[in-house]
C-alpha cells in the first residue's frame, strides 16, 4: 500500500495536493507571467510581516540555509563582528558560516534547554563594543525551544546593532510583525510553516540598510543586493529560478490566507500541539522542554527508559505505518522529534500517536516512562 | 486557451508529464526512500559520464551557477590563480564570481563568434607558470558556440593544470567521456538537457585531487567537498534538499535512459536543430555563428533588419501561438535566441518555425533577411 506517508518533521513537510498540482506545468524564467507569480509571491510575503514600509523582500534560490549565509554575507561588513545568541545547532550552523566566510564571531552560549537571555544581551553588547550584528534563531528547532525575538530586537535597536534573525520554522507561524519588531534581516523558507515545497528561501532586509550593503558579498550566487538590484530592475530572478517550487509556493500562500493567514495556521499548529502532547502523555512520553518556551512547531521527547528502545527500530514501525518522524539532535540526553507543522490537523496527529503506541508494542515497551 | 507554451529557451525547459507527475508526492529528507532516490541519481549521473573509476558527483541546492561557483570556492587554493577562456557571457560570470571570492583569476579573451583556442591556452599557460586551474564553458549559450572541450582538456594534462568544465547546457546532450577527457570539475543541472526541473545543479569531481579540496570553501553551503563527505557518510544532503526536484531528476533521467542515453538525446536535439535552421532559412532568418562551430542546443539567429522589427513584439506575437522564445545576448548586433532542447522533438520545432513567420506578419515583415 503506498499511501503517501505523514511527514513529522522540521520540513520537507507534508503539502496539499492542490499546491503539488501548481507544480504540474512549465513556466519560462524569462517570461512575464512566471515574473507576475514571483512579484505576488514577494508582495504576500511582505503582507505576513507587515513589512511593506520598512522592508523588501529577497528571494533566493537553495534550501534555507544559503538563506542565512546569504543574509549574514550581504548584510554583515568584512570589519563587522557577529554575535550568535546559541541555544542549539542551527546556532551552532550559523557561528559556522560566519567564521568561514571570513567575518568575526563571538558566541554567547546558552542552555539548549532554555531561551537565550535578552539581558545577558545586553550586557554582552556593553562589554564589547565591536559587535555590530547579533544572530537570533526564532525558533530553535534543535530543541523546538522558542526564543524572546520582541526583547531580543528591543536590546539590538536600543544599542543600535543589526539583528539577522533566522525564523526558518516560526515564520507564517507565530506571529512576526516588523512594525513592532525591529530587525535588519528575517530569514524563511518556501517548505515551513508556509507549507509550500523546499527549494528557495527567502531573506526579508530592512530597507534604511539597503543601500549599506552593495558589493558586501564575496559570494556572487548569495549577494542578496544584487539579487535585488536586479530583480526590481528586470522582475525576473538573476539566475535560473526553481520555477516549479515558486509557484507551488504561490499556491500554498493562496491557501494560507484562505484559512485566515498567520492567526489561523497558528491556531491549527497549537490544536496539533495539544493534541500530540496529550496523547502522548497517555504513552508516559515527557516533553523535553518546559510547556512555557516550547513553540508548537517541534516535539523534543525524551527516549523510553526500556533497554528494548532502538530509535532505527522505532522510526521504522511508526514509518511502516504511515508516519515519518524525526531524530533528536541533542548531544546529552537520548530524545526524538515529532513536528506539528504542515498540511496535516488534529485527526492526523491522533493518528500519529496511535501510530506511536503501535511502535512501543511492536519494541515489547508497555509505558514509555523516561528514567529518572 | 490556457496550453502550456513550449519553452524554446536555455533551460527552464518544457518537460513531460511524467516527470512533473513525479512532483506529486512528499518526501522526508531523511528518510530511506529518499536517500534511495539521491543515491541512484548519482549512479545515474556518473554512468552518463564513464566517471564511475575516476570521478564522484556531488549534487547541490540551487541554480547551476551556484554550482559553478561551488566547484571554484572548493576546488582553488586560495593562493590558486585560475585563467579563464572568454567567449561569451557565462564566461564572464565566472570571472566575475571567482574575482569575487578573493581568488586571483585572469581572462584570456577570445571572439563571441568563434570557439575559444587550445593553442592560445597552451601559449598563455607557458608564459604564466602561475596559473593553476583553467575554467571552460563547453557551450557558451551566450551566442550557443561549441567549445573544443577535448583540446583544452588534453593541453590543461599536459601542463598539469585543475580544469573546470561548465557544461550545464550541453551535458547529456553532447558527449562526454570521463575516461577520454581528463577534468578536475565538471558542472551541470536539473533543468538542462536531462530535461529535469530546475532547482538542483551537480559537480563531477575527480577522485584524485577530492582530498585536497578539503576546508578550501570560504562558504559553508557551497563546500562541495563537506557536502561529499556529508553524504558518503549519512546517504543524505547536508541540508534540506529541493526533494521535489530531485525526484523528478530521477524521473527525466529513467526516460533519458528509455529513449537510449546521450546519443540518442543528441539525434533528436539534432533534428531539431536541422528543422528549425532550415525552416528559418526559408523565413529569410540568417544564424549568427557559423554552422561548423554551432551546438545543437540554442541558436542565435541575426533580428531582422526590417525598421518594424522590435523584439518585444516578436516574443509577444510568438508567445500568443504558444512559443517561448529567448532574447539575444550579444552586445554588438541584435539577435534573438531559439532553443533546441527540452522534451520537444521535430514537430515542435516546425510549429515554432510557423508561429515565427505569423509573428513577422504581425509586424508587417515580409522577409527576416538581415542587413548586410
Amino acid at each position: 500500500m503506498d499511501r503517501d506517508k505523514i511527514l513529522l518533521t522540521p520540513g520537507p513537510l507534508t503539502t496539499t495536493l492542490r499546491t503539488k498540482l501548481a507544480m504540474l506545468k512549465d513556466w519560462g524564467s524569462w517570461d512575464t507571467d512566471f515574473n507576475a507569480v514571483t512579484a505576488s509571491v514577494r508582495r504576500s510575503l511582505l503582507d505576513i510581516i507587515h513589512g511593506h514600509d520598512s522592508h523588501v523582500v529577497v528571494p533566493l534560490q537553495g534550501s534555507g540555509t544559503f538563506s542565512v549565509e546569504a543574509a549574514v554575507a550581504t548584510l554583515v561588513p568584512h570589519d563587522g563582528h557577529v554575535l550568535v545568541l546559541d541555544n542549539g545547532a542551527y546556532c551552532k550552523r550559523a557561528v559556522r558560516l560566519t567564521q568561514l566566510m571570513g567575518r568575526r564571531c563571538t558566541v554567547l552560549p546558552f542552555d539548549e534547554a532554555a531561551p537565550v537571555s535578552a539581558a545577558a544581551l545586553a550586557d554582552q553588547l556593553k562589554a564589547d563594543a565591536s559587535i555590530s550584528h547579533v544572530i537570533l534563531i526564532h525558533c530553535e528547532t534543535g530543541a523546538g525551544v522558542l526564543n524572546p525575538l520582541q526583547e531580543v530586537a528591543d536590546v539590538c535597536a536600543a544599542h543600535g546593532k543589526g539583528l539577522i534573525v533566522d525564523a526558518m520554522s516560526s515564520f507564517a507561524a507565530l506571529e512576526i510583525d516588523a512594525r513592532k519588531v525591529r530587525f535588519d534581516a528575517l530569514v524563511a523558507a518556501s517548505g515551513k510553516c508556509l507549507e509550500g515545497v523546499p527549494g528557495m528561501g527567502f531573506v526579508f532586509i530592512r530597507k534604511a540598510i539597503l543601500e549599506g550593503c552593495a558589493g558586501r558579498s564575496q559570494s556572487l550566487a548569495m549577494d542578496l543586493y544584487d539579487q535585488y538590484i536586479y530583480m526590481e530592475k528586470t522582475t525576473q530572478w538573476r539566475f535560473t529560478p526553481p520555477t516549479h517550487v515558486v509557484v507551488a509556493l504561490a499556491e500554498a500562500i493562496a491557501q494560507f490566507e484562505e484559512e485566515g493567514g498567520q492567526p489561523a495556521r497558528l491556531a491549527r499548529y497549537q490544536r496539533n500541539y495539544s493534541t500530540l502532547i496529550t496523547g502522548m502523555a497517555r504513552l508516559g512520553f515527557r516533553p523535553f522542554l518546559d510547556p512555557a518556551i516550547q513553540a508548537p512547531i517541534i516535539v523534543t521527547f525524551h527516549a523510553p527508559a526500556d533497554s528494548r528502545y532502538e530509535f532505527k527500530r522505532f522510526y521504522a514501525s511508526a514509518r511502516e505505518r504511515g508516519f515519518v518522524l524525526y531524530p533528536g539532535k541533542l548531544t546529552q540526553v537520548e530524545t526524538f522529534r515529532v513536528g506539528c507543522i504542515g498540511a496535516i490537523g488534529p485527526r492526523e496527529m491522533e493518528q500519529a500517536v496511535h501510530a506511536i503506541a503501535g511502535a512501543l508494542q511492536d519494541m515489547g515497551i508497555s509505558s514509555a516512562a523516561p528514567a529518572h
